[in-house]
C-alpha cells in the first residue's frame, strides 16, 4: 500500500521466539531491536510482533515521542469487531501474548458486549518454522488447540471469528481453516496492519502498485536460516546477500571476554529508509 | 551418583531454544552462562544441552583450564557404539547439533565402521515444552521425522540404535519406542553422562543412596515458565521459591538505557557448591 517506500525490517534470530519468554525481556528485546532502526533514520515503526506489540508497544511509544508506532493487536482488534456476528471471538496466540492480555481489552473497548476467548497455540509457531504448514502434524495440533471450541460436539457457543493472533499462524490458514470449519471468519492483522500505517502518516493506500523502494533485512543470528524460514513467510523475495547481521545486546563485544561472534559486522552501505 | 554434591543449575530461558541458532551465538550464550557458574565457585561443569556441548565445548574447555568439563554428546556416542550391533546408527537432534556434526565424529572416533545418519527435530522440542510428549500430534511428528528409517516399508536399512541427541527428546521416550518398534535401541546420554562426571572427578558412581546436597536453579527469564517446564524435567523438584533470575547479556543493565528487566534481582545468599 506504500508502494515507494523504503522498508527496513528486523529480525531478532538469535533470541527468539519471543512468544515465550515474559514480559520485561520482551520490553527489553523490543526496545534494543528498535534502536537499531531508529538510528538508522526510519520515519515510522511497525511492530509486526503479536507478542511485541502486546506487551512493548507502549514503551516504544513513550521511548521515542513524535515517532509513528503502529502494532497489529489494535488492527487485528479492530478487524474481529466488524467481522463478528454472534459477538463470540476466539483470539489463538502466544503464551505471552495471551498473559497480556492485549487482544481482550482492545476488543472490549471496541465492542464492550463482545465475548473473547483466547489460547496459547506455541506448537503452532514451531510448525510454521519447520514448514510443516499442512499434513497430519499441522491438522493434529490444530484439532488439539481448536476443537473444543469449533469441534460438532463442542459444547460452548461456537466463535464465528478467529483472531490470528501471531504472524506465524497465517502460514498454517488453509489447515486452521479446515479444522473450524465453514462459518467462520479468520482474521489476519496484515492487511489492517498496513491501513492503519496509511492512516498514522497520512498517506491514501495505494494497492495494486508495482513496490519502487527499497528493501532491506538485518538480523541477528543465522543468516541462512533467516533467509531460509523469511523466504517462506515473505513469498520468496529473500537472500543471503540481502542480509546484514547485527548485534542486540551488549553494542559491542565486551573487552577481553574473547567474544566469538566474529561473524557480526558493520557495513558502511547507506541505511535504507534514511 | 553424587548424592552428596551440590548441584547449581542455570537455565538460559531469556534466549532458548539453542538448537536453532548458529554455532557463534550458541558459543556465546554458553561461555556467558557458564561465567555465571564459574563465578560461583563450581568445581565441575556439566554441558547437559547436546547444542551446547556440540558446538561450544572446545571453547568453554579453553576458557576455564583445570575446570572438569563435561558435554552430553560424548557419552551418548559411546552408549551408541556399544549399544549397536548391525552398525546402522540414527541420531535425531536439533538443528545445530546436526550441522555442527559431533555425534558422527564421535562414533566414527569411537567405531570407524558405524553408519550414522542424522536428523534435525525441531518440532520435538517444542512438544515436551508444550507437555504434548504422548497423544496424536507427538505421534504424527515422530512418524513424519522417523517413517522414512524406521517405518516397515522403508527403503535403506533399519538402524538398530536411535540416539536421543537432545535433552529434550527423553521426554518424548514412549511414543519413539512406538514409532520406531520393536528391535530398536534409544539412546539416553544422561546415564552415561552422570558416568562420564564421576570417572572425571575420580569419584566411584553411588547409585541409590538418598542425596545429601543441595539443589539451587538459575534461570534468565520467566521464573513461572521455568518452574512449570522445569518440573516436567525433573520430576517434580522445582519451585519458583528455588529460581534466582539471573543476567547474561550485558553483566549489568546499560547506563541511560532504561532499562526495564526491574525483575532482575540478586540474592546475598551463599552460592551451593562454594
Amino acid at each position: 500500500v506504500l508502494p515507494d517506500a523504503d522498508f527496513l525490517y528486523i529480525g531478532d534470530t538469535a533470541r527468539l521466539p519471543y512468544g515465550t519468554k515474559s514480559p520485561a525481556t520482551v520490553e527489553r528485546y523490543a526496545l534494543q531491536a528498535a534502536r537499531v532502526l531508529v538510528d538508522r533514520g526510519i520515519d515510522a515503526l511497525v511492530v509486526a510482533c503479536n507478542t511485541a506489540s502486546s506487551v512493548a508497544l507502549g514503551a516504544l511509544d513513550a521511548r521515542w515521542v513524535g515517532l509513528p508506532v503502529v502494532g497489529v493487536v489494535e488492527p487485528g482488534a479492530r478487524a474481529a469487531a466488524e467481522a463478528t456476528v454472534t459477538g463470540e471471538v476466539a483470539v489463538v496466540a502466544t503464551e505471552s501474548t495471551v498473559r497480556g492480555g492485549a487482544y481482550q481489552r482492545a476488543l472490549t473497548r471496541l465492542r464492550p458486549e463482545v465475548r473473547v476467548r483466547t489460547r496459547a497455540c506455541s506448537v503452532l509457531v514451531a510448525l510454521a518454522e519447520e514448514g510443516w504448514t499442512r499434513g497430519p502434524v499441522a491438522e493434529a495440533a490444530a484439532h488439539a488447540y481448536l476443537d473444543d471450541w469449533f469441534a460438532p460436539e463442542a459444547q460452548e457457543a461456537r466463535p464465528d471469528t478467529l483472531v490470528l493472533g501471531c504472524t506465524h499462524f497465517p502460514m498454517l490458514l488453509d489447515t486452521l481453516r479446515a479444522v473450524v470449519g465453514p462459518g467462520v471468519t479468520l482474521v489476519d492483522s496484515a492487511t489492517t496492519t498496513a491501513a492503519a500505517l496509511c492512516e498514522r502518516l497520512g498517506r491514501p493506500p495505494a494497492a495494486g502498485a508495482a513496490p519502487t523502494g527499497t528493501l532491506a533485512f538485518l538480523a541477528t543470528d543465522g543468516p541462512e536460516r533467516f533467509a531460509a524460514v523469511g523466504s517462506r513467510f515473505l513469498g520468496g523475495v529473500l537472500r543471503p546477500g540481502q542480509l546484514e547481521l547485527v548485534d542486540l545486546a551488549g553494542g559491542r563485544p565486551r573487552a577481553g571476554a574473547g567474544d566469538p561472534a566474529s561473524a557480526r559486522r558493520r557495513t558502511g552501505r547507506k541505511p535504507p529508509g534514511s
